[in-house]
């Protein structure tokens, strides 16, 4: 009954374990939370007050979340703190995801530990103004399984938000495993009563993915955390076409190369085809990917990122897509989906104004 | 303290709940469930009887497990399902992703409902030895969220198992949501007194996926499951040049779509092009991908499948992608996958031998 919340054994009208009449009402007859709910010290959890405290230096409070896993979430949440960070905001990014936690990679952290000073632990820092937490800094092997239970999960979620001195922040950027059980269901439960300003959620365009993205909505509408808008990634890959390898297939379904042979053929025989953008759909959108299934769910759509090789491996080296002009297919979209959030939500406005 | 499993709260040396003394011995002094474990009563839990009088029908159990989500393991699995029951094996499939369950719409099932008869509950059949079970089939509305913690999942996938009448089983397929928590400890917990085959790990080549494979390696390593294999899924993107759609960028960024064109060039200035295939590595595989990652962790690499949007859209629709085709990069390769397993453990002569 961690928290106050009605246990899923409880019966019918419980007037909730943190009740004053917990445990002695007349719907609690019978009920096998009884005697703990009669005899347990009532009030607020005193581990919510401490992340109260700690949350009062952060201005605003963003959850990635995803339905289905897979779909680029923590690239975007990444590349979003980059991003944030190179506009001079002070970011936070908190890793939640327990049992695969990806962000150290993506951020060019991995190896780094957490430090413990008199203030709290430190956040590994990729840049003064951007500080990672994840429980990627804390396995002495990489390769070792983190098989915890619920309950465990949570414990270190809870100490993520109690025990990280962030200092000032204007944007706590929290990285969520897909889903919508224990880590989510806690995040929120935790952070509920500081403020969240709301979920980013991420998808791909296929239907088996936006199945799970309607689930995601609705469990931000049942838990009372705004959408701010719904990221579809993946939306097709675009590359140049000198950029392809090119094979035959021979009889018996095996790959001859013949890239060199097609590149100087395109040279001499077809040079317009040398600057072409190939684009393939790769998952199916024909049941017309996120932005229709934001119009029918009442949620906004804040743009297309396309697959692009050169943001998975910015990704994989940890690297920002927006420092140099690689990513030139995926960053500048990436940018303006960015920049829609600052502005939807007056943001940089605000922010700039408490600084004046 | 389900299942005897020792608490995380215990006392250091603790005997386990279900030992004679628990309770009672002196390293119990103290314990926060010292009274409990001296009070339950002891002995196996009844519903893994339960579940070993319905596994007793089933020949072979394989685990579908991924570090990371979206990696296409559902899609594995489901195209698995297929291949085995077109070699008239009898075949079930359970899909214990209890908050993203893909697994009906994969198999063309969305909107179908469980039934109950007096043999326990019936899985919904795509054929008559293809019978599959999913949460998905008990939701009054699919966009509805499953927010629900760990206990509750378990006690989902315990039903699954215990409740379900499958009938004669050649194989049973599980498909676990990516991680290694509730979901994984529980469907071993469950399974392992009745003889788990293995499992078959599904990832992608990057680095970012390979990380939390070796993780999910070493969970199986340390539950006592053995790893059938490894498969590459998404190894590349493959498709004929004429399927792609060409586009030439504008100088603020916009895309022109060319592909009329392009395909008019093509066909009158450069034929040979027409029946080329173009490869496009999308996800980074310099670090050698899952064929090093397999020989670093000494488990059997089952073999690479090609991001083929051809496989996309038959998952997409609920389709085998061995019935016709369209398939034509994805299905030869998934199938020699699917022989391999079957050879390596010698899993055909063995059934053949029973039926003859």
């Amino acid at each position: 009954m961690e928290n106050g919340e009605i246990p899923e054994n409880a019966n019918e009208h419980c007037p909730g374990p943190q009740a004053d009449s917990a445990g002695k009402s007349d719907a609690c007859q019978g009920c096998p939370n009884q005697q703990e709910c009669a005899t347990a010290p009532k009030g607020p959890d005193p581990d919510l007050v401490a992340i109260a405290e700690r949350m009062a230096t952060v201005k605003h409070k963003i959850l990635v979340l995803s339905g289905k896993g897979g779909v680029g979430k923590s690239t975007f949440s990444a590349q979003l703190s980059y991003a944030l960070a190179a506009m001079d905001f002070q970011v936070g990014l908190m890793d939640i995801d327990i049992c695969g936690p990806s962000i150290p990679k993506m951020l060019g952290l991995e190896g780094q530990e957490i430090h413990q000073s008199n203030l709290g632990w430190s956040p590994v820092y990729v840049e003064s103004n951007l500080g990672v937490m994840s429980i990627g800094f804390m396995l002495p092997n990489p390769d070792e399984a983190v098989i915890w239970r619920g309950p465990r999960k949570n414990g270190l979620i809870k100490q993520f938000l109690k025990d990280v001195y962030w200092g000032e922040l204007d944007f706590l950027v929290v990285d969520a495993p897909p889903g919508t059980s224990d880590e989510h269901i806690s995040i929120v439960q935790y952070l509920q009563a500081t403020g969240i300003d709301g979920a980013i959620i991420v998808t791909t365009p296929q239907q088996v993915s936006l199945i799970d993205v309607r689930k995601e909505v609705s469990f931000c509408k049942k838990v009372g955390v705004e959408v701010l808008g719904v990221v579809e990634n993946m939306s097709g890959l675009c590359q140049r076409l000198t950029d392809f390898r090119f094979v035959k297939l021979t009889e018996n379904g095996e790959q001859n190369d013949i890239t060199e042979r097609v590149l100087g053929y395109m040279r001499e025989k077809a040079p317009e085809m040398l600057d072409v953008i190939a684009c393939s759909e790769v998952f199916d959108s024909s049941g017309g990917g996120a932005t229709q299934m934001c119009h029918e769910m009442g949620v906004p759509f804040l743009g297309k990122v396309p697959l692009d090789p050169q943001l998975c491996k910015a990704a994989e080296e940890g690297r920002s897509c927006f420092a140099d002009q690689k990513c030139g297919v995926s960053a500048p979209v990436l940018k303006s989906i960015i920049e829609k959030l600052l502005v939807m939500n007056q943001w940089r406005e605000e922010l700039q104004q408490v600084r004046e």
